[in-house]
């Protein structure tokens, strides 16, 4: 006969950890614990054959399930010398469902089942808490009647408002034993009005109700709506877990608690948790009576705790890793209600893993996998001291980690100004380029509107500066210099501390302290990531001073320098916008020439600046690669804001004065005008400004070149790799490379040196990576930009569309905000098809990623599988990506292998 | 030995016209000439093995090449009874290049070669005309001295000009033989300077020199990168065409004319043509002297009539088309120079396409591939009387062909208003959606901004209507109601006519007449067009007039109704508002349902005007499919612009004046900036509009299933499908699909009628393309929508690139405007992975293309090889789209016989 229930028990269970198909991840789990030898309440489960069979029968148990349960219960009530409904020691069992995968809309928890009017009694004199037996006789009818009888909670929560109205009471706690007997006698009426029929006494008929109940949530509409969404098989089945209940509150013999089998905090090796005596599981969270330190157990109970640690010990080497346990003793006897693996602080996490090394318990593979690369975070930032009373006045979103105390002030110059004395807090609406040099000397910045993925977020997690941004309670205003959160109102030169890494903001100066990323343990644990990871790790950096932090994390080369970063400082603009006025179109071939001229003019003047920038950047770098993307952005991110000049205008016209400015405010208006685009995302920008431009890559070429030859004279080793952006089709790229190309060999010829270079593309247009094989004829590496890539793969702008992205993620449309996990469906097959094409022309084509994908865990996994070269990330996130680059390869070979066993076998 | 050198002559070639790997495009062409029994001017030609011979030989004539030459210029002078350098019938020849494919920046022909002091002199005795003696020997000159000797023009020019002002001429023309002369003089001073050599008097010097010049510029720089660009084999090398010159002024008995077989303007079969005695072919097309109808020849020189007429008459035969030749007589001896497919009128190409077939000279078949379907266009549009003089006063783009005739308006109000007693033509700068009533009443649209994808061109397109767009030399002045051309003022209801088939402008009312498409010839051609194609052909229509043009034009169906066009109407507008006005966020949930009622009061009122639209659809395309799109614009297209407002309240303010409208303003602008959007294409649009508001996409659904099951009640087959738009997930459509398919079932119940319906959904972004086998899961039919594909997979806003494709298509780095040709390489691949992967869930999906494109010949044709069931397009558009069709099927038929040629041979 077909096998449909598996016991568990005294160390031995039917079933297995593996047998998820059969038992549901919560069975499987159950069985996988009591063969480890833990002390777990015994009971069975009913697998999901049980619940196709079900169906099958036109929803009635079939007999051969019914008989097997009926054999496994009273192998429990034997095992456990208990028996459902019995007057002298009666049975407790819970019920749960366990599907293969978790699933909202299936049943939920049912407890106490087997109470009834004779069995509370009975329970009531065990524990010598009436009140706790009462309640908990309400609490099972509660759930019986709303998840196996389907009646509304409400009516439920009706009955227990109107007893507490009666009495007065405001809250739960304040009913007594007989309070509840009238709850639980109005309950039984709701249960008989709506089904017309009495709630059932007889234990054996709640469990049958029970095991049904959970076959039928299999097939509520939620349930079936949630599987459809993603494309779990509907004739999968549940099972059922029926478990015994088991009480830490019977007396002076029982009591309960939670622990760890090694501190979570600090890593460090020392057994650690509290517990209660005579208690229930809540009551040690609940904070009304005051938990006791473990290692007090060892004098109440010697043996109890002697049994827990030897347990507890096994079980960190059968899991081979910290855990966290719940445990209780009901009547001398322990039990361990549930185990899993320890959620721990970053510091503690990097901790234990190379203790456990240093132990023999795991490899330095396995250790490399017990870290989230999101946790070293914690190690490379500076945090804030907790101890002390912080005043959270906000919250806003966790823009960029790490904690941030200083002065407010809310402009960029401010900022400039202020910072020189004391550390700057700079606060805006949101932030924009011409803020770049406030945010550079700021310690941390807010803002009050904008995503993840705002102009502050983004750049700040490049300078590896801690940021909140989106803070929606806080009202910026800037002209009066006041920032207002609720009733506070803070004035320039206040202090505030902010925390990036969980976005709230600190009224007043709070302390922080910076964790030491060159100790021992993070040493160790890095070198062993370095040596499994085949991804190399750059740093996108624009500035030597985040080349240098991003090489002091072990990056490998800059992956991204934007050019266009350097076009804002206060003594370039006027010239870039001198050259902008220039970028005229005419048929008129004579004024194409002096337009062309007065372009040239103006780049004169900002070359010996961009050889300067680019001369520190190669310098910081010398040996490593630097990869600079030629200028990148719409031409009127440079000037004034159209609206802005126009509403400028109206008002000066308004006036009816007459001013000098008005005339130039046209003029300049005029020009903006002539730029302006409806989808500045998808006009003139990226290579396309080279082309319309040739001067321009002209320019920013003869910059690089005569910087790195000037290092080479002065024995310094720069590896330039030019980057043209936003390229689309081959033919784009040549014209952009034949103008570098030629460039170099000029320089190269007036310096007397020649330095070795190399001239890529960024594949940041579906177009691109679609055309891959033939830009790699011309193109000597590629470097993915996923944040274009995602952004018109989706045709969705990043700056536009939070809300849009909120909801998809709400609404579990996307499993993730794309922009900050990479889609693997689309945008990363993208990037693969690219990668397989563009090394169909050019085998040995270098390949990178530079969005700010680069730093995230679960996108440098999908580089990984699509074989790139290196991924780059801001310098903050090089330690994250190394060890992301570490766990893909790691899981890379683990699947190769799994592959060649199944073609072996 | 090897075969370097070919003859051809007296109708007999020693290659022939399928050679071009070894003869070149040219060199083929003249055998194929040859042997079809042409008298064309003897000659040889020295074949491209030869050139890599040259260059493997150092750049050397190898002794095979040049004996071989010789051979043929022997052979070629016993033929004529002429030789190179005689003094008395002196031999003249052209050498040309000619590659296999045709090559910027390759050698030019050099005329005249066999010139030298002594030749020129007989040559001015036997023509009679020592000015033209003199003035081709010092054009071969300087020809000889530019491409063979590598002197810049301009050091001949220099020689010439002088001469010119000692003379005191301004034109050519002026100067005698005398004058000639001594620019000769001065023309060999240059060489002697220049090369240290005289010019060479030997013509097989000439020769061997210009032959080797000829391989020489195989690569020079210009077609190197040419060939880089365009993929061109560098090994291939170029032949050497070597061909007696003939002349037709040397006397009484010579002679020069042009004709074509049969009338290219209508196509009716007669000799057409016309010819001067005792002149040059410049002559015949200068206008000095009158040319003489080509039927007079019978009279002067009935003999070489005769030939001619047998000869074209063969050539017809021959070629199996119209021919347009060039042919001189030379001393009484006909020579053919030129014969090509002759150009025609679209009217002229259907009837002689359909004549050839009666005749039995093509079949049906070929008939077809002899029209070029853009040509049809002049079949379907009114046209422009051309016998009648026309002011053209200035030239647009052509973007919507016709004519059109009316009084100058400047608002779309005006149009409607004034468009009551005259036709009117509607000037804008730009139009915008608001126009659409103006625009429809209008006779044709002018506009001074915008290309070929504008609003106002697109629109117009739809229309049928002329359109000349971006027209950049009109000033529109539209509050002074002026438009400016120059210095012409042309003032609202001044006369003005259109051109949108060539984008003339023209002052005044000119005459138009509206060419019969229903007539015999057409009716019979697209009969066969349908009866091969396989494509379907549908239309793109929102209103039920468009739907009937359509219908007329034979669309099989609506493949696109845009439904946002039917908001825009000013009895519906300020519902439309007043819905968005309600699109608010909030995490309140009370609020939130405040605002969803609001909606779905405001949606309550465009209901029944929704229903009315598609019931008028549906009856217009009775027994048809309707594919209608749920709405998909940015919202804020239906607020007024958000500058505009700013500027508004900025003016109200600095007036200082209170006033209500100032609060209104204000509140419109919060609204305004709540939807702003820095890049509104890839925003909040499309299905997101439907997944944050669903209350839309239900009225729409409600709208259409009413009005469908009215249909079905009064016996009209409405067969709606309802197509989603900017989808990019499955999870997006499989949502709104839910809301429709509830919604049909809803009407059906309520109305007691079932209708038909297929949901389907816009692949318009590559992530669509890209995830095509888990949409079509739920789609029940895809349409590509290759607008924004190409604007999301290139990162091409067609709103803002009009100058970067300009630029980019001048520059050759696209083939074409990728909004007007379907680009192939990556837009294209997206499609046709899009299409197979979406049937591999679904075999029976439908697939067509709703964009721009589905109205474009070569687009067509790529959406044939992707294998798609339509094409939907422009109501006027439909014949065009019917015949590239089958263009498109003919093409693929033909190469899978080469194919299954190839594979069983």
């Amino acid at each position: 006969m077909e096998k449909y229930v598996y016991f568990f028990g005294n160390s031995k269970a039917d079933g297995h950890g593996t047998m998820k198909d059969v038992l549901g991840g919560k069975g499987a789990g159950l069985a996988e614990m009591t063969n480890a030898g833990l002390p777990v309440p015994p009971g069975f489960t009913i697998a999901t054959s049980a619940c196709r069979a079900y169906f099958e029968n036109d929803n009635r148990l079939p007999q051969a399930v019914t008989s097997q349960a009926d054999e496994a219960l009273e192998r429990l009530e034997a095992l456990l010398e208990q028996k459902l409904g019995d007057s002298q020691n009666p049975l407790l069992v819970s019920v749960r469902s366990g599907a293969k995968f978790s699933m909202p809309g299936m049943m939920d928890t049912i407890l106490n089942l087997g109470m009834n009017d004779e069995v509370v009694e009975i329970f009531a004199r065990k524990t010598g808490n009436p009140r706790f037996a009462y309640d908990s006789y309400r609490r099972f009818i509660q759930m019986f009647g709303n998840v196996v009888l389907d009646i509304s909670k409400d009516q439920f929560e009706h009955i227990l408002d109107r007893q507490k109205k009666k009495r007065r009471f405001t809250l739960d706690t304040q009913l007594s034993a007989d309070d509840f007997k009238q709850v639980i006698s109005g309950y039984k009426q709701v249960i008989r009005k709506v089904t017309g029929k009495d709630f059932p006494q007889d234990p054996r008929v709640q469990l049958q109700m029970a095991i049904e109940a959970v076959f039928r949530s299999w097939n509520n509409p939620r349930a079936i709506t949630y599987r459809r969404m993603n494309k779990i098989p509907d004739d999968l089945g549940t099972a059922v877990n029926v478990q015994t209940m088991v009480f830490g509150n019977m007396g002076e013999t029982s009591g309960t608690g939670v622990g760890f089998t090694r501190d979570p905090a600090t890593g460090e090796k020392q057994f650690y948790g509290e517990f209660l005596m005579n208690a229930q599981g809540e009551d040690v969270v609940a904070g009304i009576r005051t938990p006791v330190p473990i290692t007090e157990l060892h004098e109440i109970m010697p043996e109890v705790y002697t049994q827990l640690r030897e347990i507890t010990s096994r079980l960190e080497h059968h899991y081979k890793d910290v855990q966290d346990f719940e445990f209780t003793i009901q009547e001398g006897k322990l039990y361990m209600l549930q185990t899993r693996t320890g959620k721990r602080t970053g510091k503690a996490a990097v901790k234990i893993a190379v203790d456990l090394v240093e132990e023999g318990i795991i490899t330095a593979e396995e250790a490399l996998m017990r870290v989230e690369p999101e946790q070293l975070n914690q190690l490379l930032h500076p945090i804030l001291d907790e101890s002390k009373p912080l005043k959270v006045i906000a919250k806003g979103l966790p823009a960029s980690p790490g904690a941030a105390v200083g002065r407010v002030v809310f402009t960029a110059e401010d900022a400039v100004e202020k910072g020189k004395s004391d550390p700057v807090i700079l606060v805006r609406a949101e932030t924009v380029p011409d803020d770049i040099h406030g945010m550079e000397v700021a310690a941390g910045i807010l803002t009050s509107r904008g995503g993840m993925t705002s102009h502050a977020a983004v750049v700040t997690r490049g300078m590896g500066k801690c940021c909140v941004a989106g803070c929606g309670s806080a009202e910026v205003d800037a002209r009066r210099k006041v920032l207002r959160i609720g009733s506070i109102v803070i004035k320039e030169g206040d202090w505030l501390s902010l925390d990036g890494s969980t976005g709230r903001v600190i009224l007043g100066k709070a302390e922080t302290s910076l964790p030491d990323p060159g100790s021992g343990d993070f040493a160790t644990f890095m070198k062993w990531a370095d040596e499994v990871r085949q991804l190399g790790v750059r740093a996108n950096a624009d500035i030597p001073r985040d080349a240098l932090v991003a090489r002091r994390f072990g990056a490998e080369g800059i992956g991204l320098c934007r050019t266009e970063h350097m076009f804002f400082a206060s003594d370039r603009l006027p010239h870039v916008q001198r050259m902008i006025m220039a970028c005229k179109d005419t048929t008129d071939a004579k004024e194409a020439a002096r337009y062309a001229k007065e372009r040239r003019a103006a780049l004169a003047k900002l070359l010996p600046m961009q050889r300067k920038d680019f001369y520190g950047l190669f310098k910081a770098m010398d040996g490593l690669s630097v990869t600079i993307r030629t200028l990148d952005p719409p031409l009127h991110e440079f000037l004034p804001k159209r609206e802005e000049l126009m509403v400028q205008i109206a008002t000066l016209e308004a006036k009816g004065k007459k001013s000098p400015k008005l005339g130039q405010l046209k003029k300049m208006l005029a020009v903006v005008e002539g730029l302006h685009e409806f989808n500045p995302m998808l006009g003139l920008r990226g290579c396309r400004l080279g082309i319309m431009y040739p001067e321009i890559t002209e320019m920013q070429a003869r910059a690089i070149f005569e910087a790195a030859a000037d290092c080479k004279k002065r024995g310094i080793e720069a590896k330039p790799e030019v980057m043209i952006p936003l390229v689309g089709e081959v033919k784009e790229l040549a014209l952009q490379k034949e103008i570098v190309d030629r460039v170099a060999q000029e320089v190269f010829k007036k310096k007397g040196v020649e330095v070795e270079y190399l001239v890529g593309t960024m594949i940041e247009l579906p177009a691109a990576a679609l055309s891959a094989e033939e830009i790699a004829q011309e193109a000597e590496f590629f470097s993915f930009g996923t944040n274009d890539l995602t952004q018109t793969t989706f045709g969705l702008s990043r700056d536009d569309c939070g809300k849009i992205i909120n909801s998809y993620v709400k609404q579990k449309i996307w499993p993730a905000d794309p922009f900050a996990v990479l889609d693997p469906k689309r945008v990363g097959r993208l990037v693969k098809l690219g990668t397989s094409e563009g090394r169909k022309s050019r085998a040995n084509l270098k390949v990178g990623i530079c969005g700010e994908h680069g730093g995230d865990p679960a996108s440098i996994a999908v580089c990984a599988e699509a074989g790139l070269n290196y991924v780059s990330c801001s310098p903050y996130r090089v330690p994250i990506a190394r060890l992301a680059a570490a766990q893909a390869a790691l899981q890379r070979a683990k699947e190769r292998s799994a592959e060649e066993a199944y073609t072996t076998a």
